[in-house]
């Protein structure tokens, strides 16, 4: 219902709203986002860069968390929520709920993308998963995803927890350090920064070659940032 | 005047204010941001790729909804509206006259453009119409309106009614939205997510394949988003 | 020093800061803002399109707006100001002295721009004089300034003019609809929509072809915006 | 912990929030900005334009200025904090303590994107160092070194010092003029505009020639600001 959605109405919200909602909004925000992620990189053309797919992705996260944000926390990311439970801004209780979520929001919306796009360019991508470039050696993959997965999660812990610093621009912020991410490191590792990013297009597409770059990259950038802000 | 334009000095808006005024924005604006939209791709190269007909686009309706959305709403698409009228956004005395309004907005623009290109642009991109890719299977076509759309109108929604939760970011996110949406799908349906997009240039160019297109895919897309918001 | 430059401090500002400090602020910002522009002109490729031009012109307005706009307002162009003045934005008193500032500024810019630019690309650009296309009309290219040059004195006059509906954004609005213009218009006329953009580089460089194109446009987009606002 | 990053809790801070803190705040953040800038070098075709640089540079300092720019200031740059603690923004008995952070995060950040990118890119680019284009007079580049360092620092000054004008959106303004400064000036100095940037890469690569030029042109322009705020 409209209160639900757009309030804070009631002193003590109820577990629908404190529990139910915000992981629907993650399921939601996670499709919304990744859908439109993998479809940017499927109709891209061989050689043409990593620009446009940067531009969809950061600045459809931005949307996201800026529309969601209020709900759920605007994660959409299982290494964010991992950080942000860590760093008190989310209760434990959530956590694997939010991973759920998150993970079956990056399944639908590559399957999602795989519909769209039309079957060349899906074979031609590998499904849009996560891959390490030939020429490159999987230490810098991991670089890669670390370095700028700390970048996200701490433009998120910062800009985006704790009710004082928390501003509309956060979203913003957040959006800008996936465009930075893609335009520097996309063509090392292709910038993932998101397990639920890696999983979705790797269970579509069946491509799972250094797959744990994607979790272990940016897992690492969570557990340094929680220590960090600490 | 003055007041009218940039204030609630009254208490009681008399009927200009109300019903006139909010007509004639979303004439004016949607005249603007759909005559920038078509010219963008007038005058885009064959091959040139998505990237500068999706800031064209994305932008300008950033900039109307920011400039004429305290006046009128700040829709300028007929799905828009139907959401926000089923959202209990808008009073429904003000559905027809908004979309009469859109829809005349957009075939000024789409003429706008014409008259401002050279004949020959005009001529090869089909006065700016939304076209169906030839690879593309029509379904696709369907679902990445729908996807879209929803995406769109889910922005507006949540970031632009109702009092509590309308800000000023939102016309800058829903723009967002419109940049991404044309990064990822116009390749495959034009993205026009707006049927007054659509409708302007078929009216100017006489193309009309796969019209309907462009009508049931945002149309759904605002079904859907009102029955989540219900 | 500081109190003038950052704050409202006194309730009776004196001379220097009601007309002195306002005047040097539009010749400081006009002089960033079109040098930057033209020499984002001067040094993109041939054949490289309007994107660079167009970020380079929006993005610099955008700033120049958001850091001296309190100050002056924020005109940097002729025609701007020709409108605030007729919206009552601005005391007539300061009508001819911001123009002058503001083509004095212009021709600084475009001075800056050929002392920093190599030489050939100076000479191959007509030193970034806004030109009108071979292939066009001259009708189409006032018809694009006068579209374009009303979009972006519409955006200043709604989103900066008045105490109430003046918000940070409206610096970065006004700045997007120069990039809109520049992308959707640039190939017709160059899309200049500010006199003082196109008298520098006319003076430096010695083009002077259909040069009067921008002035009646800007102008006659400037007198609409006030009688519609009005 | 906690309290110290995000908050104004305690009445006098201690030397902890007051001077260690800021400092460690400009190496991490100068880190990141630099590793992401040497990096969107290293890996830009040759031949491919300054866009995607330009927006990698200036995003990410805007993202690093709105994260942690409360804590700091957000300079991450030598010749801003120069100017900053001329203009009274700043104590000077930081001043040392900051050049030394942005310095050593300089060269932190060159190291960790040689790291990253492969050793092909890294000697094509010269490790990302600012050069002066072979076509290029030396004055030309000191010119451009010195207009757009002007343009950064003066927007940092206005947008960001004294509490009065200080706003969340002056950290996006500052990015932009990064990003305009380097489409614009990129291909004639490589629009360096910071120590910072041009001593890491140096060191790492090696590559000195006219590397004085980006110190004397950030720094006159620092100069300059500080002589017209006054």
């Amino acid at each position: 219902s409209r209160e639900v959605l757009t309030g804070k109405n009631r002193e003590e919200p109820n577990i629908l709203e404190r529990f139910i909602q915000p992981c629907l909004v993650e399921l939601l925000g996670s499709t919304l986002f990744l859908s439109i992620g993998c479809l940017s990189v499927l109709v891209n053309p061989h050689g043409a860069g990593p620009l446009l797919p940067a531009l969809a992705h950061g600045l459809s996260l931005a949307v996201v968390i800026s529309v969601l944000g209020n709900i759920s926390g605007g994660h959409f990311n299982p290494a964010v929520t991992l950080s942000v439970v860590c760093c008190g801004g989310l209760t434990p209780i959530l956590l694997v709920p939010y991973w759920t979520c998150q993970l079956s929001g990056g399944m639908l919306g590559a399957l999602l993308a795989k519909g769209l796009a039309d079957e060349e360019s899906f074979l031609n991508h590998s499904g849009a998963a996560c891959m390490v470039d030939g020429g490159t050696s999987v230490g810098k993959a991991v670089g890669v995803e670390i370095v700028f997965s700390f970048f996200l999660i701490f433009a998120v812990v910062m800009g985006a927890v704790g009710e004082r610093s928390r501003t509309p621009l956060a979203s913003y912020s957040i959006g800008l350090t996936v465009i930075t991410g893609i335009l520097a490191g996309g063509s090392i590792s292709g910038s993932c920064l998101n397990p639920a990013r890696a999983l979705g297009p790797a269970v579509v597409s069946g491509y799972w070659d250094y797959h744990w770059v994607y979790w272990v990259g940016p897992a690492s950038a969570a557990i340094l940032v929680s220590l960090i802000y600490r």
